[in-house]
């Protein structure tokens, strides 16, 4: 089996949305993919830090993924990483409520020694330090290095996020990030100028909008499954991703058209993922679930003109 | 060759986006529906009015592709209805600057004879008393009926324009406007309400985002075309409307299924209709040009996995 290395938070998340509020419940980017890239056949870790405040049962559900923690550091004394939010009536926009940064604040990863040659890395949304110290610590180039992240990092660490921009292959953002970084408008131009900056794939995040994948002068198009309700988008962009890079994995096949199944596999999980608070909807999914799904991808999508 | 009938008004428009400006210019829903609609093998007429200022080019324009405009009314010392708008810098929305009614206020539309069994009937946006008017003077019941309206309407004439969309089997709106006939947020349950209204087919037109076709428990997406640049978005929605009209009476299949392709076609219209300003690339289009971005729509949504 092929060998998945995930970096990105597990943390403790409150989460507020017009259909109720959460307690401090599971979280983090780094769960998130984990849970969600547990669907593919591979083997995969976990490379993050949490306190010793962090339940058993969050680590055993985990484990019980076949998901490797022993690159999960577990600060003795430490309080995990803390986010609370509140989303707005429209779910597409959220204010912060508390951040506490907690064991992230002095995070050195560590990658254990059988993920140093890992086949795909999947560098969720953290510090581009963090991101960048990862990728120095393998043994052997990756088949594929995907990077998440986000508007807080071209804020406050821009350099640094540019250097690890350089060494991965492929960039997952959002659309208003994807402006930011680039600044263009136009979504089609912005992909242009991040390929520049090194990735040679640029996949853009429009929530219930789909996802675009651009790669040179191709593009494809992942719509988001329209839904009746959206629950809770916590976890949503972390879940694709986690769906794409375990896709890839699992087929051990990087080209563009294999891609494009990896983005509707992530569109596929992260629609189950909104359905309820937090990582519930994806801890009760069953792999038949995920199947019945891809067939509403296809009737959604495919259509017969001749050419 | 099948007949469509098209209602709409036939104006001119003055627009201004963040790329420029321009006078008095051709525009109005029917010419968008007519000119988009001419792409198809089809017999097309348009029920409409203008003033005597209205210049013979404009009309040799509509005739050139077969359009026939004897039930296009020119009144005799009338004024041509005015719309000028500006569109703010992101082009997903616009100030209304000025509307000249003019001859359109008294508008009584006549079906020319050999239309009104016309097969297929497609009711641009106007006074719902207007299209109601026109499904009036009908002979026989066409195979397919599609209404498109806006949220002015629902604003100022709700009683008249609820009366015309139970006689309707299509209608097209766009997302705002679905959640405001609806009352639902969720362009699901939105569009589960508005066939409970009448229609059985839904049309959701998301601009940028592209467009979902509802039908019953079934759903389509076809998303529009990732551009470098949206140069004047004026009239894409007609475009759309047109091309999903067109594609249907060429082909007389109304089933869910070929519904698929008109959207798609419709989607690929509006496309280019967006490049230039108001008619200018719609009038320098050839159909070898429509077919090649077929190709690109196929290329940016389909996939193989396998089921």
């Amino acid at each position: 089996m092929n060998k998945l290395l995930i970096v990105g938070t597990v943390a403790f998340d409150a989460i507020e949305t017009p259909f109720g509020k959460t307690d401090k419940i599971l979280g983090g980017a780094g769960t998130y993919i984990g849970l969600s890239a547990a669907f593919f056949n591979l083997q995969s870790a976990i490379v993050s830090v949490v306190g010793d405040d962090f339940p058993q049962e969050y680590l055993d559900l985990l484990t019980e993924r076949n998901i490797d923690i022993s690159g999960l550091e577990i600060v003795k004394g430490g309080k995990t990483f803390f986010w609370s939010g509140r989303y707005h009536n429209d779910l597409n926009s959220r204010d912060t409520l508390n951040t506490q940064l907690n064991v992230l604040a002095d995070f050195q990863p560590k990658v254990p020694e059988n993920y140093k040659n890992a086949d795909v890395v999947m560098l969720g949304n953290l510090h581009p330090l963090v991101q960048s110290g990862v990728l120095d610590q393998l043994e052997s180039k990756p088949k594929l290095v995907v990077l998440d992240t986000m508007n807080f990092w071209m804020d406050c660490a821009l350099p640094e996020l540019l250097d690890v921009i350089k060494r991965v292959d492929v960039i997952t953002i959002n659309d208003e990030e994807a402006r930011q970084l680039s600044g263009e408008y136009s979504l089609v131009k912005a992909a242009a100028k991040i390929q520049e900056m090194g990735p040679e794939y640029v996949v853009i995040k429009k929530g219930e909008h789909g996802a675009l994948l651009f790669h040179g002068n191709n593009v494809f198009f992942a719509p988001a499954l329209p839904l009746e309700e959206v629950f809770d988008p916590t976890g949503a962009g972390d879940t694709f991703a986690g769906g794409f890079a375990g896709f890839i994995t699992q087929s051990e096949n990087v080209s563009f058209e294999n891609m494009k199944n990896a983005i509707i596999y992530g569109s596929n999980l992260a629609s189950f993922c909104v359905e309820k608070f937090g990582t519930e909807r994806m801890v009760s999914l069953d792999k038949k679930e995920v199947v019945s799904r891809l067939k509403q991808f296809k009737s959604l999508t495919q259509f017969d003109i001749e050419l």
